[in-house]
């Protein structure tokens, strides 16, 4: 099954302790594209300004990402700039841009509006909304946010939330968005707010499933030397929703296998500046580090006791 | 098989966000015990003073463990107090008196020399060598420290490490020993200092399992509502070295269960100030949330597939 995403293409100027880009390809739909494209088909909703290079997306075309929902528009292109310290936590955003993204509206183009599986990047909440109503009916929405709109736009965040299947956020966010700083209380909580589903990333920890009365935990797959954190959440996000659409798998125990695909994507995404590493990578790259992630998590061997047992 | 613990027996004054205890039964050899001797027998060496109330720990010698290798000195328990903020992380140590502790010179029982899992509490490495010396075949030598020892006695805890074949730490204690903040490459670059296997507690994220080239996690189990972390490391140590105690499997992978028996333990001691869960919780409990945390990491839904394929 495909997918359709909506969130942004964007030029990134990041810093980090092992080195620094300018200008290069970012954004939210870009990063998730990279990765969910190694799984299924991916039709990408976002604006770009008329300083874009479309050349820089044909890497994506040639893996299956249908760019001709990227509308042009007069101006400049979204512009971040954001720096990281020795620890790789969160960012420090340097300078926003919107440009293009200033206004913003996106249109759906009709032969979109089917799809099933639907990927709301970390955009203002009302436009998430917006998207939603284009789509006829979305079997699977899966949305991001961030701690800007959790603040900023929580009435519309609270509306959205209420048509939205997964709910993807970091631990800040789960706190900020509840006010509980356990990671556990505060999926629940938020397992009341509509989501029947919530994955809350816990960066170099892993991640966190939580839904149908049930806690599933996936540790990170150890990256020894992160280059750029940069769109790591998009591209786990990516590999998450792209392995779900591959198998329509939406069991919660599929869901667990699915966070694999998400979590090895990511890895890969961390180990390069910009989209360097996901520009190169192969599936079967990915299958490979997927089958260790299952050793490091304890299920290859777990499988093999019971094959032999 | 049966276990030699030496560490210390002692009275804990603490206070959380959620309350406190003054004089309270603490000390890493009795929380140890308290979750090793769910699964074998235990013979603690330690020193206590005059002032110690010895019916305290009755209910560790109804669960088989052998207190006759503990020495009674003239003068005052240890004694230490301290407090956790509300993350519940790292206590603040508000006072320590080693009291007897000061001249503490461990001498093990002639019947305690042949055990051949040993665990070495958190004490002075060059105690722990003292220790060692004294016991005349290890088969299983599992080691503790902190920071203080980690800067203190940097050079007798390396000379340690030689003859360590399990060395249990925090992430904190594994950078601050090696330098590296990325608890992998700690891990490997302890591995190059003697012992075979490392394991680094990752608190509410579980815990990382290091050699054989090869890296096992374990996420912790959820406990929602942390009463006292005091003792967790202890536990976590006691569950995990009795597992192995009982099953004498040695296996990288049998090492990863016992990680399960350590952490579920941990998860119990958590739940209220000092050995007040500890000391009625039953086997049976423990071995149900050991299920529990197979569900929350994967395990038993792996050995369903592989039990249906």
């Amino acid at each position: 099954m495909s997918i359709l995403v909506v969130g942004s293409v964007a030029y990134d100027t990041v810093r980090t302790p092992l080195g620094h880009v300018d200008d290069a390809l970012g954004g939210s739909a870009t990063y998730f594209s990279s990765a969910a494209a190694l799984f299924a088909p991916v039709k990408i909703v976002a604006v770009v300004g008329d300083d874009f290079n479309h050349g820089e997306l044909d890497f994506l075309r040639a893996r299956g990402v249908d760019t001709s929902g990227i509308a042009v528009d007069a101006g400049a292109t979204f512009r971040w700039s954001g720096s990281y310290g020795d620890e790789m936590g969160d960012a420090t955003t340097l300078d926003t841009q919107l440009n293009v993204f200033q206004n913003f509206r996106p249109t759906i183009p009709d032969t979109h509006r089917d799809e099933k599986f639907v990927f709301l990047a970390n955009i203002d909440p009302a436009l998430q909304m917006a998207v939603l109503d284009q789509v006829r009916d979305p079997q699977m929405v899966i949305c991001d946010t961030m701690n800007f709109w959790i603040h900023g736009k929580r009435a519309e965040l609270l509306e959205l939330l209420k048509r939205v299947d997964v709910f993807v956020l970091n631990e800040t966010e789960a706190k900020d968005l509840t006010g509980e700083s356990n990671p556990i209380r505060a999926a629940k909580r938020i397992l009341t707010m509509g989501p029947s589903r919530i994955v809350v990333k816990l960066g170099e920890y892993g991640v966190l499933l939580a839904g149908d009365d049930q806690i599933y935990r996936l540790p990170a797959y150890p990256v020894e030397a992160v280059h750029d954190p940069t769109g790591a959440g998009d591209t786990f996000a990516g590999g998450f929703v792209g392995y779900m659409a591959e198998t329509g798998d939406l069991s919660f125990e599929g869901m667990h296998r699915a966070l694999l695909a998400g979590t090895v994507a990511a890895s890969f995404n961390v180990e390069a500046f910009s989209l360097g590493r996901m520009r190169e990578i192969e599936r079967a790259q990915l299958d490979e580090r997927c089958l260790a992630l299952e050793r490091i998590a304890g299920w290859a061997w777990t499988k093999r006791l019971v094959g032999q047992g």
